[in-house]
């Protein structure tokens, strides 16, 4: 079991899946003309048109971060601001990229009892202020699924962007783990974008089994103007664009975006299956996506790291666990299985017999 | 012959090279730590270091956009000013880019005969202006080889650094092909970077044989503080970094990176070759890398177009080829033979007998 | 009494003070060297020497916005962060300013029970995170005295700068009343400045007496390189300098910055002491520099709204009132003798006699 | 004729002109709201109004850097660029203000033989690159006068803006010495501007005859949206807003703008007359606005340098003299007479008479 304990700290511990190694591969014969003017970056888009059933426009960027700042700073100039939450990966996770793109949109940042974004919430901090010492709201970002693994429903979303057109707002949507949301909810990618409201979403290819890449995405097309040159600029034009966009062709046509994330949802719902009920341990957040944060006494993460589990730690001091497209459903169970043991009443007991691994 | 034409229309139509395939696969087997905290990203920084002779800071960026200006933006602050040839690449392809991530660095250019910067230029542009009113020079930015294909020799990177050093400014070496250099010069990547005074060069792998990557290899580690933050901010730091750092490792520890630079400098040198003397042609610009800048009547270019060649043309209306780790060789052929039919001063003669080629 | 009651609303309703205007008038005889080099600016710089007993360095900017926003730029990266109270006006009323002049510097907010930082707040956002993931902390910023009128005593500054210096970090004053600390403490400038460890000061003029401008003072003069290069590109490089200049020495040689900045603090004083056991009226604020802030009943505010005061509210509901070099003893009675009626128990008891008013 | 000699260096060495004064004093009558909500902001914009006898928008912004940065920002995005002259001041003089301001946006540098923008010249810049590799064309900025002293006439400027109409471009004109370029031609303001077809105009005072402070004055209203906001957010939105607009209204009132800047021209003229014909003398550029450029031998130039003139000298080695509203025409004629005297072929022949200057 080499090495498998580490796989669960992160979702961007994973490789490349099969679904797009094989698409890279077939886009590696031969020439091929630059800079998106490929048949592959055509196809790779045109596989999202299909996806979303709509005629949005598609760009390709090499990372989250820069997705979500390229399409936020289209979104507004440097004297608005964005709605985000607390917990939003643009405010606590890009090293200030949002602000470092736009040059100097500030972050107005929403806490709310379960870190999703909400109609008052945003009505709070788009009417809080309305002169000009403070950046004028312009945006509202949620994360689909949030950090902590929630998925909003289509209503909450129509509510936020019915919300939104009220005080004349754009809405993004930053998808790092979008399929995984998809894949909770059983909808169509429409019903949770452009039908449910939704301007702009960054759609994550990396989380999803990508080498790297993500995929902005824009339902009001009018909002990607020049949107190109930005990306240029920017340091986000791929030159050899194929190999950025190709995979996407493997995950979309192949319907792997979407198995891929029902394995990682999948995984996290057996986990936290497993864990229901043990005494001293309880779930920090719903499981609803791909992970599973645990509250637990810190001499089960003691027990848990001796065991060679590789983990981070959270406010809080939760263990986040995160599963992703190869997670091993056999590693999974013995996770839960160190998991049970640990917190069995008795120290002195026994372990449970191994063959339970199964 | 089908769809061949178009592989000498720049080196950023070709594809991945097999050592590099090879190192993305080898890195792709199971999970990895992310944001370069991987043996892999250890090791192709250890690569660098061997190669180049000496402890630099190794940081891996996504393209060759991002990767010189974000270290341009290193060296100077936004009221500071880089020269740099007319004709480099982050005055004339980069749509802003160096001005955007320095917020406002402005770019002196100088108009030198051949392309190249040389000790007077900068001194004219760095000693031209000395009042507020001007952004102060801080920076030498050049590309070797140039954008056009001469490569600066070891006593021209010395003069310059020189300079430099006297003037109080930093010196920057954009080496989107700056294996091709290697190649051409036959020295050590040492002799024409820091032990030539160097501090800061942008190795460019994309061009080299690579998806995507550029390696930002500071000799000066003192300028390279915070620079992982500044990555970062920028949209530069890939989560599963093994995907473009292994690729490196292919290429370093093979010696790939220099069998594919002399493969296309040998192309380039025998399309050269066989157009040499040909009457109403001549080459734009000495054939030093791994390019061949044709100038030649209208009639011969449309001839060209007309059998199915991809080429760009550039100012002058010289025709430019580009030759990559995987030009084939009896497709330089083709092209030179359909020159040399081109340029027959009867459009009814024989062409040159095949063998001439050698 | 007309338009009397409006001048307690904000010390930005002031007027030019006759030491910086009659300095003013001076300046403006005949023709005078651009941009600041002229005698005029020379004497205001080595006023601020003397005044703060220090060869500090001295630049002029047009008002406390830039003056702030560039000097934390001066102090940081883009991909650095600002600790700063969340009450501070560059957090609150700035629009941005401070992330926009640094491409991007992210403020962290403390949120402390008297809206000014300690040691302790510092700490806490200075270490919390270490990752990449989030803008590196690299700057402290203090406002002397706070937004609501509290002066920090020089222990309180040393023990700031004692934990600035551990952590590595620099220390910003926004100093846009830092004459009416000075007033309050009874110390001179460089005791609370450079001597507590201060490295760079925003000291502002406008709140002090004149119709515009900051001067920004380094102490660490090494922080200072390229700054005047830095003010031109921001544009705030007056070309006739003398006239952002010259009313610094009206005020500094004279003494009327301290003068001033002690009339204020009088006005707010005797209207606290007023107010100070009126039945459902309190401090919102401890009262220790030029402004009051009055919680008490909407029936008593809006009795005051009636009388013609104006007045702004904040969070909470309290009112403030600012007073300035012009603050008119009488007019203050008045609104003292306002708020004294209308919490008087009986509303149809008559008015305390004009005679009072004195 | 003490201090004198240095008057003609620039028209930034003059101070302020007594209607400018008169308003100042005017306004610092009492207390006003702060950031121009108060009447003389409000009489000045309107003064702004009737002059171009129509419904724009105004804002005051403290120096030309700013004004002109601020309107090319709101006119483009910074993948955009901007068209100007090679010695447009926002090129020359302003320490890359418009790449910080607008972050990034680049300049296209027209090289034209009498420094003035033209169609052709635009036209050439705007449609010479189409990719998205090069910033796209997006405003035009033309000098009125230029930095040399030129005029367009009204049918340049209704040429340009047609090209620019033509071309998806706004027009930008940098009116820093605007009143001198109306002056000249004897039209109304609307005439260069709005009814010739320009979108954005940024009006000089300081230039004028006040302290400090340039109008940003919208004809296309609709590219104003949310400009208080962008001004606040750069350092540009002044508390004690009176005193930056008040003297606005000393000057467009009184038409005082317009006798200034005649004033001014008339003194370049007389001394353009007094030289016209002299030995080894002659006007680097013709004489239209309130600038001398004189082309004289070294030794001429040592000759004024020795008694007390004081002059830039710029490429070509031509001599600047500047002419503001306070020039002595005395000192005027003194300096006519030294240059005459300087070019006398023999040293020792008497002056020319003093009649001769009329």
């Amino acid at each position: 079991m080499t090495a498998k304990p580490q796989q669960f700290a992160s979702d961007n511990y994973a490789g490349i899946c099969p679904e797009a190694w094989a698409a890279t591969a077939a886009a590696n014969d031969g020439s091929a003309r630059a800079y998106g003017d490929d048949i592959w970056t055509q196809r790779a888009a045109d596989a999202f048109r299909t996806l979303f059933e709509t005629k949005c426009e598609v760009f390709f960027a090499f990372n989250g971060t820069a997705a979500n700042s390229l399409a936020l700073a289209a979104l507004c100039q440097s004297y608005h601001s964005v709605i985000c939450s607390s917990s939003a990966h643009v405010e606590t996770d890009e090293c200030g990229a949002p602000e470092f793109f736009s040059n100097g949109s500030k972050l107005l940042v929403a806490q709310t009892p379960d870190g999703k974004l909400n109609p008052e919430a945003i009505r709070a901090l788009a009417c809080g202020r309305s002169d000009i010492h403070f950046p004028k709201p312009r945006v509202v970002t949620i994360t689909q699924p949030t950090e902590t693994g929630q998925v909003y429903s289509i209503d909450e979303i129509r509510a936020i962007s019915a919300t939104c057109r009220e005080l004349g707002l754009k809405l993004h949507m930053d998808g790092a783990r979008f399929a995984h949301a998809c894949a909770r909810l059983g909808c169509t990618p429409a019903d949770i974008t452009w039908r449910a409201g939704v301007d702009v979403l960054c759609f994550g290819g990396t989380k999803n089994g990508m080498a790297a890449g993500e995929a902005i995405i824009f339902f009001d097309t009018s909002l990607a103007t020049d949107f190109d040159y930005r990306c240029k600029q920017a340091g986000q034009l791929a030159s050899k664009m194929r190999f950025l966009s190709a995979p996407w062709i493997g995950l979309l046509e192949s319907g792997a975006w979407l198995g891929n994330a029902r394995h990682a949802n999948d995984c996290a719902a057996r986990l936290a299956t497993t864990i229901a009920g043990l005494p001293g341990v309880r779930l920090a957040f719903p499981v609803e996506a791909n992970s599973v944060f645990l509250s637990a006494p810190e001499a089960v993460l003691d027990g848990l790291r001796e065991r060679g589990w590789l983990f981070y730690t959270f406010i809080g001091g939760s263990a986040r666990f995160m599963f992703a497209w190869d997670s091993d459903i056999a590693v999974v169970r013995a996770l839960g299985q160190d998991i049970v043991e640990l917190c069995a009443p008795a120290a002195g007991m026994p372990p449970a017999p191994q063959s339970s691994y199964g």
